[in-house]
């Protein structure tokens, strides 16, 4: 065989295995001449054969690139992922006015010109200065009193719960309100724990008491009360992550359990859903007992929250940000879950609305003569809570939709339903 | 017992239980007032007699903060070790002229500027963009051709390594070749996974082929061969941690396992060691098999990295600019460990002074006539590699030392040795 037929099916087979994947630069000429050590004008033979095949193409002064129609076979999901969907209902988006990103900017401009500070890793625990803002943040908000030692920083609720499963006994049995926590539920399972749902003598209860449901459902006083009792007495934790908290709006501020427990209870939150989730900074309280084993294994736990952003957040907090932050986007979330369930009032009337306990879910019942494919093909992204005898319930979350678009996006919806 | 004292016993137990720590600030008067449900007089006199005892002062327009006196018995460790700290010798601090800040803060601007992209969480596999620029990166540096698709991003070693946990069969052998690298050992010990040092039949073998032992030995191409032909037809994983192969100066480079494996090889590589230790960013090229399996949990996974660093380093590369990097901190890392080997050599010329394969430590024989623990006392942290008859070897990595403090260090160290 030729030796630029050689490269050219070295490359051909590289681009049909897609370890060359659509848009991706290839090797120059010369570089690819040095690799495989050949002459640069077989390069240039091969690269032109595999132009006319439409395998790559040529862009003048910058190289050449795999085409996407030599990827028929491919899966690269996410840009496509992307493209396809048109109204994406299921939470996690931020709205695009509901954060100043421009202070932010300003922020972490301020935290890079900590120079010194930049050049060493960040604690396992997180940066001391931020575990002092966030205990006074903490104190203050939610009653939650716990000095810096105790207060662990992570990337992620996920991040956190990775750490506590590296702490507990492995013969712990772990308790779940339902099936739903999915990443939670597995890590758990990962790391070999008893995982039930609703196990009232478990080691370990997980709980998001603001969160409690899908659509958002909050735990009464009442219950909380005897959860923390309960708990103490049978001497179990309590995982308490106070997710959406901040969103209470409809209901009573609730008390947080740690504040209602006796030492058992692992405190839990996250500043993602405040600011933005591209800023995954979260933290946790451990009980006494759990940060004495702590203090033995930290040095081989890593931190993984960004040390910019904890240094950036640390003086977002103390310049009382945080703090009008909360305000301002509870009001446009509330808002907006309120807006968008009065613009689908209207146009399905014949269906049932309402709005969860902490004003960031819709749920929506009614009638649907279509399969419930029908959100997917249409390019929307929805739970569906339910399917059955032609009803279907969907939990909305609207937060990611801009406000302008509201109308449209219930326009859509009701195309799908009816 | 008069109200203002039961307020001002409640706050003196929570300061001298450390759940207030020295420097934190305490709730305001107005604030207190209405949290203990008490008239402001209440707490100014208990404020004023906490004050009186040295718990607390006052400072003016601010407020009130609990005192460092207070805390005599607190175990506040990390502010305290940082000041105790003269000269760290254990790697892991970037030397302050290695990296251009303002460089690197002009692309976080520029990733914050893509507002739209910050509103959504960061995929659990990593940005699409910054996968595609690895890609191209490492077939370009170290010959591995491995589609974005295969590629999984994270925030450090430790997370990647997590990751991997959750992907293998439970029942699987894994093995280290020693003891030395704990955080990777005890997750999967955590994770309830055999493991061993230096076992041959073991299912997972994980190697760091550029930095085998703490001094940094390189693995010779001949066992590489070796060591992936054993693997390949044992039908076992190799997780290859390319850990500090860019620094490899005094010997020839070596190809990765991965180039010559034959699918079986996980490659892993980490910015921290070549940016700053404060980016924390790292990728890992499954298996084909391991991938298919990380398809089907990969929505229960989150990501850890920091989106804005994610969009930031991107770009960072396609510049070009991880390029001159790596070259440059390779030059100024070399030259600054013979600097200080020859500094040492005129210091201690009765003592035994090597540079490891990839010129980052520095390897120290000498006899010492006191306790070891004299390093710790004279604010000398450093890696003491064996200790017997009164000759010690002591591990020594300069990165961390500024140049025009070499010679102050090594005086240091001499008058700890002599």
């Amino acid at each position: 065989m030729k030796k630029y037929l050689k490269i050219y099916n070295i490359i051909k087979s590289q681009i049909e295995n897609k370890e060359l994947a659509a848009g991706q630069k290839i090797l120059s000429v010369r570089k690819a001449a040095k690799l495989y050590n050949v002459s640069i004008t077989t390069i240039q033979n091969a690269y032109f054969e595999l132009c006319a095949d439409g395998y790559i193409i040529s862009q003048s002064k910058s190289g050449y690139y795999v085409t996407s129609t030599a990827e028929n076979n491919t899966i690269n999901t996410e840009p496509e992922e992307k493209d396809s969907i048109i109204y994406n209902f299921t939470g996690g988006i931020a709205d695009r006015d509901s954060f100043d990103l421009k202070l932010w900017q300003r922020y972490i401009k301020s935290a890079l010109r900590q120079g010194d500070r930049m050049l060493s890793y960040s604690s396992p625990q997180g940066e001391y200065d931020l575990r002092c803002a966030i205990s006074d943040y903490i104190k203050e908000k939610r009653n939650v009193v716990a000095s810096p030692d105790r207060i662990i920083v992570g990337a992620g609720v996920t991040a956190l719960l990775n750490i506590i499963c590296t702490l507990l006994d492995k013969s712990s049995i772990i308790s779940f309100p339902d099936n739903s926590f999915e990443t939670g539920i597995g890590l758990f399972r990962d790391y070999g724990y008893d995982v039930r749902t609703r196990y009232k003598d478990a080691d370990v209860i997980y709980v998001s008491p603001s969160h409690m449901t899908r659509w958002g459902d909050v735990m009464p006083i009442k219950r909380r009360v005897e959860l923390t009792e309960y708990s103490c007495k049978k001497g179990s934790i309590v995982i308490e992550d106070d997710y959406e908290n901040e969103f209470l709006y409809n209901v009573r501020p609730t008390p947080s359990l740690y504040a209602l427990g006796k030492g058992n209870v692992i405190y839990m939150s996250s500043f993602s859903a405040m600011l933005i989730p591209a800023i995954r900074i979260s933290f946790m309280v451990l009980t006494p007992e759990l940060y004495d084993i702590y203090k033995t294994k930290m040095h081989r736990l890593a931190q993984t929250a960004s040390k910019t952003e904890q240094i950036a957040l640390c003086s977002y907090i103390r310049d009382g940000h945080l703090n009008s932050q909360t305000k301002k986007v509870r009001r446009l979330y509330s808002a907006k879950t309120k807006d968008f369930a009065k613009i689908l009032k209207n146009k399905l009337p014949n269906s049932k609305i309402e709005i969860g306990d902490n004003t960031l879910q819709i749920i929506l019942s009614a009638e649907i003569s279509k399969s419930p494919d029908i959100f997917e093909s249409m390019g929307i992204k929805v739970h569906i809570e339910k399917f059955e005898n032609k009803m279907i319930t969907l939990v909305i979350s609207p937060s990611g939709i801009p406000f302008d678009e509201l109308e449209n996006a219930a326009e859509l919806l009701k195309k799908a339903i009816v």
